[in-house]
């Protein structure tokens, strides 16, 4: 370990910051040091909130979505719409989401998407839990919000074909030119895709 | 709090980072998100070295340096030369030096420095430990390796009238041009003090 501060103590903190994504050795060090000057309230329950990570969060039995229950608020909340699911790839999805504060059904994080490539099958995702949540029969419509990618079409393509022969609506979120976008600044692929999907003006 | 999961300790996770400096609410997101995926055996260590910055970093019984004993590896260390004690304003300056792996005396880390707008005077510092260091009769040089700044002129000058009239040489480091540095970059006052403060050419 790079000698640092004559406190091996000090060093460790600053090694095991400086994994974290995006933070060098100097920020660190800097963050170490903030650190040190705090009183011991701020600095026991900042690593109690970090040993609570590991050790207290769960992930939904129902849904995947991060929770510190068995079941998460959302699958919990009665007055929210648990026969509409919204499939997600992780649990920052649901977050973006959720602040929009629009969104009235349920989620199923799925943990990712299927990518040949990088070895990643439906055996690797959330999958057998969705069908479950299906075969209950309480399900009536499934809407699909993954990235219109290669690895996101293959997702939705699988999942339609688990899912075809059931009385169940599928969907896929809307793509085309953001709200407050400006033309010239999007993408063709989008640009043109947005024309090929034009919906009817209702003025 | 702001609702950014479901999870109650995935927010209060990244409330605290977010209380670091630098660190905003999508870093620290960012860091939790990070933090979760990791194995326990990292978490936990984390969580560790962090409470021991509070636990168990001492502060060094004779120069103030942060340390894991009472007293830190420099003050002892019998091959460093512990009659030369250099000044400085805090443990980062320490390991600005000790990076140099040049100097070979000890330090004294102030803590601080005189400042009466910052309503800062020489009781908030380190002085009457260094005041013990020397009455021991064992200190032959100081150097000061104070900012050159109000607070430091402040600082170097009260110090320098308690070392007077004991036998003890008063340095303080060299102020000019750095090396490979431009002069053409080289801020006007270092630049005319560097003219004025010239030193015999050796060759």
């Amino acid at each position: 370990m790079e000698t640092i501060s004559q406190s091996e103590l000090l060093n460790i903190a600053v090694e095991k910051f400086s994994q974290l994504p995006g933070i060098g050795k100097k920020t660190a060090l800097r963050l170490v040091l903030d650190i040190l000057k705090r009183d011991e309230n701020f600095v026991f329950s900042f690593a109690q909130s970090i040993t609570n990570l590991k050790e207290n969060i769960k992930y939904c039995k129902h849904c995947g979505n991060l929770s510190d229950q068995e079941v998460c608020p959302i699958c919990q909340n009665t007055s929210r719409d648990q026969t509409t699911i919204c499939i997600v790839e992780n649990i920052r999805d649901v977050m973006a989401i959720e602040q929009a504060q629009r969104y009235q059904g349920v989620y199923h994080v799925l943990g990712g998407l299927i990518s040949p490539i990088d070895g990643i099958g439906p055996n690797d995702l959330n999958i057998a839990q969705l069908i479950e949540r299906i075969e209950t029969g309480q399900v009536s419509e499934i809407i699909f919000a993954l990235s219109a990618n290669m690895e996101g079409d293959t997702t939705c393509f699988y999942l339609s074909k688990i899912l075809k022969g059931r009385d169940i609506k599928i969907s896929t979120i809307a793509r085309g030119v953001a709200f407050g976008g400006d033309l010239e600044f999007t993408d063709e692929v989008t640009l043109i895709r947005s024309i090929e999907n034009r919906q009817p003006y209702n003025g």
